[in-house]
């Protein structure tokens, strides 16, 4: 019964079973739960996770902006979610155990954000999108908008698994 | 009196004035108070700042590590402080109310973190210091390390002011 | 009738004759000419240029491909043009030397390059186009592609004026 | 009488000669040999590279300074250079044939360069040195100093195998 059951399951439901997982772990993650980032939607190919403004965020009282922070956490968040479902991919046909062990592994080697704008707005949005993904290694480009639309911050980052 | 008393502070006394009220600038940004950062010694060429592992820091609670967010954020405050140290001094002879204006609006232009072993630990110190200082623009190096002193993650910084 | 003829030149006119001369200093630069790099495209929002592959361009004899260091060459080539073409309309408004001497000075400050796939071809063609464009500094994200449109290479990088 | 040969190389011995193969290898690509680009020293932890300067390495002819392409280009060798050796010694325990395809196949990932300084100057020395190597990834930062011993430009560079 099982094994019929499981021969029904497709490689597009699986992907969508572990993105399920994925979300729901990343959701869960004290730090950026404590910040109110929550990913929304996730894709093989796009994560999108939001969060309100909140005086805790704040890293210039003055201009009651976004701290830089804050951001990099942001763009971080939905780089890994990204890598994690591209790694998934990208790992098939390498025996079950073992994927599960890498994508567990996966840690992001660098980052780049360029800072475009000052983070203004009650509600902001960061989307990840792969540019590169290889069997030890994956390459996203993300980017943050608030409500109006308009980019805060891009980034890349390598991760690794 | 008051021209007199004025005419006795010096240079060094003014810029260490400058760094007392930069360091406890820093030390009330609400993202970072949250995350129990604090700006320990700072002087025109190096800034120390700390921080104890707290649950709400982790990123990973498998592995018990600091998120990648919070490195970048300890990393980008000390980037940051010694940017407004340095350009402080750049800006020397800028009449006070414009050098006063730009040091207030020193904003991080982009930022890469390399990210070099897990965040383990139960103390972490975060230093920066200058690469590059000029009338318009600041670069600087930081490094994050725990109480083994295991260097954590690196990073380069672009501030304009 | 100079000054009516002047008057004629609307801003569009002036642009278009600074990109021309843009166009014509780029393709005079002894390390990009030597490279047989070229512009070919220059407007406000976007920069093309193109190379062929030549055998002093390799960098890995057994896989004959690009050294990185070309790539590099390519990229902030593209960028640096388009970092001018965005700086001349940004200082708009700014006293017409004042405008020349600070784009002649435009320079690099800082750059990311992300080598996604191996550099194999016949021609490449680099793009660029602004992230963000200000009075001091300018964002530019670039790409190179080979004549299969394969993406070879993106990066980002900051200019100061 | 072989094997008795064999048996008498230390791994420090073993080091050595890859480190000179390298040196070799890096001194004949044509793109680096075409920049007059050499390498004078490798050992486990640090690689020099050194170059004159030259009219068609020149990036403005106004200011007769180097090329942007030919500091990235002198820093990705001696990044890649110092990746190899590390690799050499990372991978120590791997399978003899398997170790040498991989650090055969060894490649940018990514690099950030900080322009520091304009590049001024008749000779120019590019160092690197190891941030974190691997079994999968290794990090490296690198500078480039002129004759005067003024810092030019710095680098992070992350390279896999």
């Amino acid at each position: 019964m099982t094994d019929m059951q499981t021969a029904t399951i497709t490689d597009d439901e699986k992907a969508r079973i572990l993105q399920e997982r994925l979300k729901m772990g990343f959701n869960m993650v004290p730090f950026t739960q404590a910040m109110g980032l929550t990913i929304k939607e996730m894709s093989a190919d796009k994560i999108t996770a939001e969060f309100a403004m909140q005086p805790q965020l704040i890293g210039n009282v003055f201009k009651q902006v976004l701290h830089g922070g804050v951001i990099a956490t942001a763009l971080d968040t939905v780089g890994g979610a990204m890598a994690m479902s591209g790694a998934y991919v990208a790992l098939k046909g390498t025996p079950k155990e073992d994927r599960a062990t890498r994508i567990n592994r996966l840690a992001t080697i660098d980052m780049r954000i360029d800072y475009l704008k000052a983070g203004r707005g009650t509600l902001f949005t960061a989307t990840a999108s792969l540019l590169r993904v290889g069997k030890q290694i994956c390459v996203t480009r993300m980017e943050l908008h608030n409500e109006k639309h308009e980019l805060i911050a891009a980034g890349t980052a390598t991760y690794m698994y």
